[in-house]
């Protein structure tokens, strides 16, 4: 077991209404087995999108994307990278918004993120973006019409990781994540 | 999505009895989320063990173990590093016994294995050997003491791989899996 370093909770978020991509800040965040019950990606299973093309499109998969994770200084280089200034965690539907280790999009798939709570994540690895953050930061921006096109280009590697719940617990603002190897 | 080639199922077991280590050949299997109904190993959640030093032993987390697979090459790799004639993958619990990939137990964690029938695993990579098979191997071979401490060492990085099931389906003896990178 391999210690990679630790890294700090700024936030945390829901998307609480099945079909809204925004999420909300909470206070805490109740980790159970399949995400954050009442979150539009809880669930042991999904179904296969245009991420999982290994799959038929629709068909019942096991599900890697429970959790979103993003980091500030990854946000602050998409608002750079964008010409806006500042992009937020909700925009993006992410669930943590943390900050203090270096190049945290390119954690490697199966590190563990252990919460002070007891709390434990399996790294799915990298988010790819879509287009769906692009087209929230279009409303922000509106004249920036090139906005939602521009976003998934800047936000490739910058994007946070996604992750499955590996033991559960709770999870507060402020919380230490240590990081450990696969 | 990185095709990183097939390798051919060349028995599928199961471990039907559960405190009996030893997996039995079976002519199919089918595999649903949380593993093979009835196996040892079957669960979407296990109680944390050695090999999950992370978390206090005997905490409920995420089964990332339902599912063994060794190569053929590997064990043969094992038997001579042993000086015994054989080792069989029912005497390591594996569930399938399969051909035809380099460096098989090297499989990356993340990657996915496509089954014709429609299953899918997911791998979560190196299953590092623990004593049991050694003790299994000892019944076998009562004239070579030394082999259940031996085998840990000799069968590090040949013991093959766990996984998830990422689709339900039935595997049969013959398919050839198609492995793609996470």
């Amino acid at each position: 077991m391999t210690i990679l370093g630790t890294i700090t909770v700024l936030s945390v978020l829901s998307a609480t209404t099945p079909d809204v991509f925004i999420s909300q800040p909470m206070d805490q965040i109740a980790l159970v087995f399949g995400g954050i019950v009442g979150d539009r990606h809880f669930g042991w299973t999904k179904t296969a999108g245009v991420r999982e093309g290994q799959y038929p499109r629709g068909t019942e998969i096991l599900n890697r994307r429970q959790i979103s994770l993003v980091a500030e200084e990854d946000l602050e280089r998409i608002a750079v990278g964008l010409g806006v200034p500042t992009v937020r965690p909700e925009w993006l539907g992410a669930n943590f918004l943390v900050r203090g280790f270096p190049d945290w999009t390119r954690l490697a798939v199966g590190a563990h993120l252990l919460f002070p709570g007891g709390a434990g994540l399996l790294s799915s690895g990298e988010n790819r973006p879509c287009r769906h953050p692009g087209e929230v930061l279009a409303q922000h921006y509106p004249d920036r019409r090139d906005i939602a096109a521009c976003f998934v280009r800047v936000a490739d590697h910058r994007r946070g990781i996604v992750a499955m719940v590996e033991r559960e617990g709770t999870v507060r603002v402020g919380d230490e994540i240590r990081i450990v190897g696969g």
